[in-house]
């Protein structure tokens, strides 16, 4: 299904970082849903870079509502975000052009697409293609709200700095609009350091996102294919730099015994609980009522400014590289706005498929 | 798509532990593919229980294809294989009815299927179901070994205790076979000690699985959303206790600096390669030519024999259970069959969008 | 999606003629619908040659329920119907190899499948893989019958013979189980003279089957792409035979003028109507709440005794050929199953993705 | 799928008639393929109101392409076209809030999205809404040209008038673009003379389009569920006004014997090829080499200047209407460009499935 992310709840991805305009079609949304501009704005600026720790580049993300949307609610039909792009210079990349960027999506981009892509700035693969979906995700996510389903992120890691554990039904709503999401402001300073030293060395570092989400019916999901896990994974996946996911205690349950493993269920208030959330509120592939938890990996942003061994690869042959241009020593904390975004979406959309193209705005 | 994977080589799976059969039909796949059955069974009895280090309960596998093939080839239209059900013990859970056994998906089932979930044995979330994965898996890993890619998978990890370091040109091959798969024999020898163990306590353990895919053409897999990550992960994530999937480093790679982990491009012996993998051979969600490296976390066996604390969820009180009946004290190696398979599926249906619906016969 | 139908709630066909069996797997059904085997059984027969209007190849479709079902009902999770075959002749069909049939699928299918396809009669093309299509079908229309949705099929015209005009209201429930169904039965007399005299002449008919659905609630379709005659229409195209599909008046509707096209609306107790149904009960692809009607053409059955004119496309030249071998003079009454099924699984499939998962047994 | 078609080459539609702009995105598109902007704005041309046959309102349709083309040439990531509206009166409209045009979708559109549709204009299922589907469809069509696949429409019937019969090979080129597509001319100016006396009468004609394409290769579609045909009729039945659609001579096939309904095939210079082409090119739901023909029913214009019966359906009350505004007393000339544009789309994915992502480019 290439560039089309859902099953119930779609949504169509498109445009290139120096292009016309980057956009996402949202459909299959329910008819009625509130649709807040300053939220999605809010969003969106959580994703831009911004200070000493992001890339230079400015962009000011004015989305357009092209359709989709009557009198402040939603209709049903397709809504057409669009951002037109601004402030590109593409004369800074024309220089690596048959350079394969390390890291970069370069060189398979060019096995895929014969030399016909859209190169400038990592085109369609850019980071900046999140933007749309940010805003898509924000319009979703406050839905979700109003549905007393709450996503919240921190970065539980970065430069190898933990932050504190999360309590999700604590913490999700404060972390929400956060713009340096951690829950130890100490360890938050620290991490700020660390990306200014790594600026400094003409490098990047990479880290943890942690995601809870509190508020999901027990039920929603499916044992094959379409496990909570599976759905979420593959939009998250999605985002560049994410090379790892895991759910509740994830790689530490492989070196867990079952009776350490197993979340004993218990009765309370009379509603079923588990007392411990090892799983992260998800069984068999289903929701079981507890806090979805999950972490992405993402690795250190591949464009920094030391000199690198590469290819041409239209020549075939090894050369060196220096990246110029304006880049960001770390993405962890604008990847936040998107992993949000994606899970807003991902769960809506699982959600749909249970209780049909209504229930988003009942 | 619920209990469908894939886009232009589909496989749906049916099928209860304890119902009459359990199968899968593959669509989408290649006219004239020849259909190795000694490998079929070879691989099903990989993933089927044997020996002290697994479940007493006896599955001969003995498969029947229903249809698609003709003259030991593929006719390139549905293939149905059919598993039928044997050596069910359905009277050992008889007695756990509207009993949440931890770690298992009784109550999130019951939630979604609102008590008509056919529980025996686990019914459609049992382990069993992933025998006609492995089957239909095994199927198209023949056909890819004869387009010169090969898929290969250690026990990485397994209470602990650390298998040797994968080279993955070196050694898929060689692991395809083996049915407790280490590269580390010692290693291997420690490992079944612990499960042993861990049965003698009445508890179980889990691990990591480590796959590598070699021969893959560079320029397969989307920038959005079906990313290689994000087709791989979706698939690996039905596998019932996978928790955490990661590609190359994977969450390592979030404690690196950009320098360290960008994988510097060479021209060796007149092609492009990388001089290290990091990056597990995706860059932008695409292949770059470079083996994939994915690594699954498991977690330990939820079905053990001591008592642990739970609910009765039809009856919304709390209880105490034992799970009797015949279990595995260690999943691990036998979920390596399930992940070759699916490792298999996946990348043959992007072979397939990439390359036409002939491709793989070619 | 090839095999594949429907969008939430799917059925995923295969199987060849004259192979060890063929099958359906329904995924996507609500938990809890009950299974009345005799209805599906009825059905089949309805499906099923007999008398001398038909094939004289006697096939019994003793099916078997794989998996899904448990106690009588649904189990929420994939249904596998298995039909084994019997009575298969293959050698009446061993002269045929690499000639084509007039009116056959065989030359189409050697440009597609390369010689690989099971040839032997008509393989995966065969009108006898409706067989599950009508077992899946018949399960779901029992569960829409309960919802107050009714199905009902009379053949309008056979071999230039028309019958009486349907009364949606009045007519489909008493249609439904009527082994050839007509509404006037004398036109029935002539019908059946006119098939058994094409019999004599060595020739086939064909004819068109008009359907009715009374009780689809307003609201569900889309207006693109995914309307009611969209859907409809691209299952109903899959049934061989038939080449020509309208809604409403269809066809008829090009000679109108807008003023007698247009259905006025009006209120009746209390409930919106409109006094006429030129639009088939579909307005913008969407249902209005008056009954869905349509029509399918079926071309003469191509299986004729008559020497023709053709090639054998293996060698590449010209030849004749007489089809021995059993076959129908007329499947237009066969067929009516299979479009009951049809719209069945299509309008559930609509109402799953419009209500969700839990609606059809609610 | 909602508002996507497609399964490998995919266009996701979004836009009202009175907001802010309508477009679609093209996904799976192969790179390299030259965007000829002078066709696509040829074939917008084709599609827009003009003269006195037409609506008054004068639309512009200039398109942005907003991503996706780079030098000229397709990237091979998704394609925006964005046409922004302009000169709409949306006070025309204002009036007519909660009563239904009989024959639109106002009524069904308001069960569906429970007044929060745009209904300005028929909103989300205005005829307007196909411009965007031209545009991509004559970017695609364009693209098939130069594979040798040529595609054409005539208008074969007008308000009871028929135009001469159609021959493929001969015509289909000369039709293209031509604004008032007839092959006897004669009959041309009487259709011409019945649109202007129903536009006299405040009343208007429907129409039957029929369509060929001349050379598809063999060999392409599938046998369940993905008929040339089914995937076709999908999509054709997705342009407002059509309510019937055939292949080959469809309807009338219901009448013939078998044995004249056959085509007979014979080797032509060393082709195989059948002598008649009663199947319109399709057998066993796919490509038999021969050219593909299929017609369109096209139902008289909704909107008419008479006074119509109607009801309130806010209010629940009879009452009755006169629509003012623009009208079009006749579609059948405009949605020509439509059916290309589909016909383009449909056999376009249908070849990306089969032959791969490149294809479309080689």
């Amino acid at each position: 299904m290439k560039n089309i992310l859902g099953n119930a709840l779609t949504v169509t991805l498109f445009g290139e970082s120096h292009g016309v305009a980057i956009g996402a079609v949202i459909d299959g949304i329910a008819p009625g849903v509130e649709v807040d501009r300053e939220y999605i704005a809010a969003k969106l600026s959580l994703r831009r870079p911004s200070g000493k720790i992001s890339t230079a580049r400015r962009e000011m993300d004015e989305y357009i509502i092209e359709s989709g949307v009557y009198d402040g609610k939603t209709t049903g039909t397709p809504i057409c975000i669009l951002i037109p792009n601004a402030d590109t210079h593409s004369k800074d990349y024309s220089a690596l052009a048959g350079k394969a960027r390390p890291g970069h999506s370069d060189y398979p981009a060019y096995c895929k697409y014969h030399g016909f892509e859209d190169a400038r700035g990592g085109g369609h693969f850019s980071g900046r293609i999140t933007a749309p979906i940010v805003a898509a995700g924000a319009l979703i996510q406050a839905a979700l709200k109003r549905k007393g389903i709450y996503i919240g992120t921190h970065i539980s890691r970065l430069a190898g700095i933990e932050d504190a554990k999360m309590c999700p039904e604590r913490d999700v709503s404060a972390l929400e609009m956060v713009e340096f999401p951690v829950l130890d402001s100490e360890a938050g300073e620290r991490m700020h350091a660390a990306i200014l030293e790594a600026r400094e060395d003409l490098d990047s570092v990479g880290g943890v996102l942690e995601t809870a989400v509190v508020g999901m019916p027990a039920g929603v999901g499916e044992p094959w294919f379409d496990t909570v896990e599976s759905v979420l994974s593959h939009a998250l996946f999605s985002i560049p730099a994410v090379k790892g996911v895991e759910f509740g205690d994830g790689f530490a349950l492989a070196d867990m015994k079952g009776s350490q493993a197993n979340d004993p269920y218990r009765v309370e208030n009379g509603k079923i609980v588990t007392t411990t959330n090892h799983m992260g509120g998800i069984g068999g592939g289903i929701t079981n009522g507890m806090p979805i938890v999950f972490r992405c990996a993402l690795k250190p942003t591949p464009s920094i400014a030391k000199t690198q061994q590469t290819v041409d690869f239209v020549k075939g042959e090894n050369t060196d590289m220096t990246i110029n241009g304006r880049h960001d020593p770390c993405i962890v904390h604008r990847a936040r706005a998107v992993v949000d975004a994606i899970a807003a979406l991902t769960l809506a959309d699982l959600l749909t498929v249970r209780y049909g193209t209504d229930w988003l705005a009942q």
